[in-house]
C-alpha cells in the first residue's frame, strides 16, 4: 500500500527511482532471473528495475524545456520566446543568486593552507597582517611576480576562520571528521540553536550531513522495520518523503493539507488518517511536518503547531519537522517557531515527545545547494538510540567538512559590531526582501488568471496554485495521454518558455489540478514570466472553453 | 548466507549497523511490535535494532585509545608512554600530513564569491591584475583597513580556477549540479583516465560521488535484486563491501587472498569459489577487486589482472574495480594499471565486458578525507543501464561541488611548465617518497618479530601483518572474552599507545590472525613505533611462550 501509495507521487526531484526499485523488485525477480548477467553474458547485465518513471522537478517537461534551450541557441528565434524561465526548483544560486560574502570568506579561508601553515608559528593577530601570505608561496612565486601583497578579507571574517581551524583537531579540513560532525561545530550550531528558540540544545543531538536529505534517509531507515510501519506524510509533499519512505520498505500513510483555509494542518485530519491506518494493521512511526511547506508555501501558526506536538505526544509518534526554510518567512503576521520551542513551551521535555528537526544550507537567503551542508536535531530519544542513529551516521564515515562549517556558520551569522555585518544583513536582506515581492507580485498574478486560485505566499520558496481546467483540455489531455496538469505545464512551456512542475509530481486530492512555481527567477524576469503567463492563460482558456 | 557471511565480518568502519539492521529485523520484528512507539508512549521509541556490534577501526581499541588521550592529558605520566600513536585508520590529514598547495589554492579561489563578481564584467587576464580584490570589499572595508592589496595565488591556479567556473552553468558553484556531475569536470577526468590509461574515455560514463564510498552503494542497490545475488569479494577485505551487500540484501561470496604468494589473487580461488555458489542456487553478479589492497597493500601483477578479466568475461560478471589507491605504489618492480586499460589492451572493449572503477579524492598523495569527492566510470552497461545509475545517482540530486572539483584536479594536477608545477611536484613527490620510507621501514619490523609475518608494503597505505600467537595467549585471550588478535592489539595499546586494528575486523582465514596497521604515522614518530612495538613484542612472547 505504502509502494502504491509512493508510486502515485513518483514524479519528482529524481527519486522515483527509489520508489519503483524495491516495490517492483519482488514482482520482477522471475523477469530478471532470466536476464541474469550469468544467463546472457556478456554485458549488458540485467540491473535492479528503474522502469517507466516520470521526473517532473527535474523530469519531462525540464529536458523539453532544456531541448528548447538549444534550439533558440543554435535557431534564434525559432520559438515565440528568446529565453527558457526555469521556475521549476528550488535552486536559487542556479539562477543568479549571489552567495553571502562573509561565509564564501570564511570558505575560502578554511580551504587555502597558507593559513594552516602560519598558525603553527603565528598567533591571530600576526597572522592578520601576515595572512595569505605563506612562506612557501614567497618561495615558489617570488620570481613570477614583481611585487608581492596580501589579500584582505574582512577581520571577522579572518576571526571566524581561525576560531573554526581551532576547532578542528590539527586544523585538518582535509581529514575525515567525527562521524556526527565536528564537535565544535555541533556547539556553535547548538548555541544557533538556543539563541533561536530560547530554549536549551545539546551538541550531542546535532548530526550534520550533507545537505538533508541524507538525514531523512537515515531517519527513516532506523524508524522502518517492515511495511507495517507507518510514516505520515503530508499531500501535498516534498517527494523526497514518499520516496525515502519507499526506499526502506515503509508504508506512506497521507494526511491532506487544508487548501481551503491556506494550506492548513488540522489535526482532525491527522487522527483520521492514524485510525484509518491502524484499522488497517500499520502501525504508526511519525508524523512528517513540512514548515514553512513545500511546495505550499505555508506558514504553521503557533496554535497549530501546539496542537500537532499534542497530538503526536499523546499517540506516542515521533515528529519530523522539515524547517529547512525557517528563515524563508515573508508575511509579518507569521513567524516561524521550531517544533522544538513550540513543546518545550508547552512544558514537554525530553521525555515527553522524540522530536526531529531537519535543517539545511540549501535554502533561506544563502541557497548554498552546491555545498551539500545540513544537520539535524533529534531530542526525546535517549542515549541508546542516539547510539543506533550514531552508526548508522557512520556508514560513509562523515559529511564534507564545508558543508559542516557552512552549517555552523548558517546557525551563526556576523552580529552586530562585527565588520561584516552591515555588508552581510544587506545581502541578507536583499535577497529576502526580493523573495517576498517575487512572491506576492506571482500570488496576484496566478489570482488574477481565470479559474486560477493561489494561497498567500507566506514562505518557503514556491507557489501551488490550483487551476479549474476546462473538460474540453481535460478531454485533450487524455488524448495526449498525459495528465491534465502536464498538458497544462507542457503548452505553457511550448508558447512561453515558462518552466513549472506539475502538481501530479507532489500529490493532489484526485481530481484536482495545480502547478508548482519557484519564486527564484530574479527579479528583472518576473515581470515577463507574469505577461507571458497571463497571455497564454488566455488564449489556453480560449482555445478549450466548454 | 549472505548475512551471515557478512555479519563475520563486522567489526569495522562503522558498517556494521547496516550489517546488522535488515538481518536481524525479520527475526525481531516481534519483539519490536511488543515494544513499538504505539504500544508504549511516549519517548523514546523503538528503532530498527543496531545491536552487539564491534567496531574496528573507530572500535572498541580506538575507544580505548581515546580514553587513554584523555588520562594522558589531565594525569601526565599516567602511562607508560607520551602519546597515543594512531596507525587505526586511512586518514593522513589527521596526522599532519599537508594538502596539497595547488588543489587548495583552486578551491579557495572558487569559493570566494569576489571571483565570481569580477567574472561578469572582465576577462581572465585582467581578471588576473584585480583578483581578490572584488568592488564590494572596496566599499565594506575601506575604512577598516588601511592599505587595500591583493592576493596572488600561482596564476596556473587562478586559470584552472576560471576555467573551472567556466564550466559551471553561470559560474555557480553553490548551485546543484547536474546529478551526474558538472559535465566540464566530467570531460576534464575522462581526459584525465585517457592519458593514465591511453584508452579513450566517455565523460557520460562518469558519475561524480561523495567520496568513493556512495558510488559503492549505488552499484549494489543496482546489481542486488534479492538474496540470492552474490557478489565475489575478496577475504581479508574492506568492510565497506560486505555492509554495502548486506544493506541491499544481496549474498556475499568470499574468495581468499593467499598470504603465501604476497596476497596474490589466484583466478582458480575465483572458479572454485563461484562453482560453490552456483552449486547453492546464488546468482553471482560480480567481482570486487581491490588494486592496490586494502587492508593487505598488494600491487596486482598486470598478468594476474588479465586473468581475472578473462574470468569476468567467460563468466558475464560486471568486474568491481576498487582503485582508490592507484597512486599508492611503493615498489619499482610494480605499476598500477587500471582494469580497463587492461580489458582494452586484451582487445576487450564496451560490449565484451562491464567494468566500474571508483576514485576517490581520499587517497593517493592527495588525502582529502574531508572533501567527500570521488567517482565511478562505468563501462560496458549501455545506455538504459547508465540511464538507471543516473536516476539513483540523482537521489541526493548532486555530490557536492568542491569534492567535484577536487576529483577533476586530482586527474589532471599542473604540468611540466605550470607556475605551480614544481612546487607541485615537490609536495607529491615528499609525500609519496615518505610513505614508501615508512612502509618499508615498518614492513622489516614486522618481519624482525618473533612469529610475524609481513608481506611487502607494495601499495596503499596499510600492512596486514601475519601473527601466530602462542597456546597460552590464545587461551588467556579465551579467558579474556575476545578474539586473540583483539588481546593482543589491546594489550599493545594499553602498554606503548600504539593503535593497530584486529585482523577481524577485514576477515582472515580461520585460526590466522593479523592486525591492520597503517604508514600513516609521521615520519619522526615511525621510530618510536618501531622501538615501542618491537620492545612490546619481546615482553608478550616472554609471557606467553608455550
Amino acid at each position: 500500500m505504502g509502494s502504491a501509495k509512493a508510486l502515485s507521487y513518483c514524479s519528482c526531484q529524481n527519486h522515483c527511482n527509489v520508489l519503483l526499485l524495491r516495490p517492483f523488485a519482488s514482482s520482477l525477480s522471475r523477469f530478471l532471473s532470466s536476464t541474469s548477467a550469468l544467463d546472457s553474458p556478456p554485458a549488458p547485465p540485467s540491473m535492479a528495475p528503474v522502469l517507466k518513471c516520470e521526473y517532473a522537478v527535474r523530469g519531462e517537461i525540464v529536458t523539453l524545456a532544456q531541448a528548447l534551450q538549444e534550439e533558440l541557441k543554435s535557431k534564434p528565434g525559432s520559438h515565440p520566446f528568446d529565453e527558457i524561465l526555469y521556475c521549476n526548483i528550488g535552486n536559487p544560486q542556479s539562477l543568479g543568486q549571489q552567495p553571502i560574502t562573509f561565509f564564501r570568506e570564511v570558505l575560502a579561508l578554511c580551504d587555502h593552507p597558507s593559513i594552516l601553515d602560519k598558525s603553527e608559528t603565528q598567533g591571530l593577530f600576526s597572522a592578520r597582517d601576515k595572512i595569505g601570505l605563506p612562506i612557501e608561496m614567497i618561495d615558489n612565486y617570488k620570481d613570477s611576480h614583481d611585487s608581492l601583497s596580501e589579500w584582505k578579507p574582512s577581520a571577522d571574517a579572518i576571526e571566524r576562520a581561525w576560531q573554526i581551524l581551532d576547532q578542528i583537531p590539527g586544523r585538518a579540513t582535509g581529514a575525515y571528521s567525527h562521524s556526527q560532525g565536528i564537535k565544535g561545530l555541533r556547539d556553535t550550531i547548538a548555541a544557533g540553536i538556543e539563541a533561536r528558540d530560547g530554549f536549551p540544545a545539546d551538541p550531542n543531538d546535532i548530526f550534520l550531513t550533507d545537505g538533508a536529505s541524507p538525514a531523512v534517509h537515515m531517519m527513516m531507515q532506523l524508524l522502518i522495520r517492515s511495511e507495517k510501519d507507518g510514516i505520515l506524510c503530508p499531500i501535498p509533499q516534498y517527494p523526497l518523503y514518499s520516496a525515502s519512505i519507499a526506499l526502506h520498505g515503509g508504508t506512506l500513510v497521507p494526511y491532506y493539507l487544508d487548501e481551503a483555509t491556506g494550506w492548513g494542518l488540522e489535526v482532525s485530519e491527522l487522527k483520521k488518517q492514524l485510525a484509518d491506518t491502524k484499522s488497517k494493521g500499520i502501525t504508526p512511526r511519525a508524523v512528517v511536518v513540512i514548515n514553512p511547506g513545500n511546495p505550499t508555501g505555508q506558514v504553521l501558526a503557533e496554535d497549530n503547531q501546539r496542537g500537532i506536538v499534542e497530538f503526536c505526544k499523546q499517540e506516542g509518534l515521533i515528529l519530523l519537522a522539515d524547517e529547512v526554510y525557517q528563515e524563508n518567512v515573508y508575511v509579518p503576521e507569521k513567524k516561524f517557531h521550531s517544533f522544538k520551542k513550540v513543546a518545550r513551551s508547552m512544558g514537554y521535555g525530553e521525555k515527553d515527545i522524540s522530536i526531529v528537526s531537519f535543517q539545511s544550507v540549501s535554502k533561506g537567503y544563502y541557497g548554498e545547494c552546491g555545498k551539500r551542508g545540513g544537520y539535524m536535531e533529534v531530542t526525546g530519544f535517549g542515549p541508546e538510540i542516539r547510539e543506533q542513529i550514531y552508526k548508522v551516521a557512520s556508514v560513509n564515515l562523515c559529511s564534507n567538512i564545508s558543508g559542516q562549517i557552512l552549517a555552523s556558520l548558517v546557525m551563526s551569522p556576523p552580529k552586530v559590531g562585527d565588520e561584516s555585518y552591515e555588508s552581510y544583513y544587506a545581502e541578507k536582506d536583499g535577497i529576502l526582501s526580493s523573495l517576498m515581492r517575487r512572491a506576492k507580485t506571482l500570488e496576484d498574478a496566478f489570482n488574477n488568471l481565470e479559474g486560477v486560485t493561489c494561497n498567500k505566499a507566506e514562505g518557503a520558496m514556491y507557489l501551488f496554485p490550483c487551476i479549474r481546467l476546462p473538460e474540453k483540455a481535460i478531454k485533450a489531455a487524455e488524448a495526449a495521454k498525459t495528465a491534465p496538469d502536464n498538458f497544462y505545464c507542457r503548452r505553457l512551456l511550448n508558447a512561453t518558455g515558462i518552466v513549472f512542475v506539475p502538481g501530479s509530481g507532489f500529490g493532489q486530492i484526485p481530481g484536482t489540478w495545480h502547478f508548482r512555481c519557484t519564486i527564484l527567477p530574479q527579479e528583472d524576469k518576473i515581470p515577463a514570466v507574469v505577461s507571458r503567463l497571463t497571455e497564454f492563460h488566455k488564449s489556453f482558456m480560449e482555445e478549450f472553453r466548454d
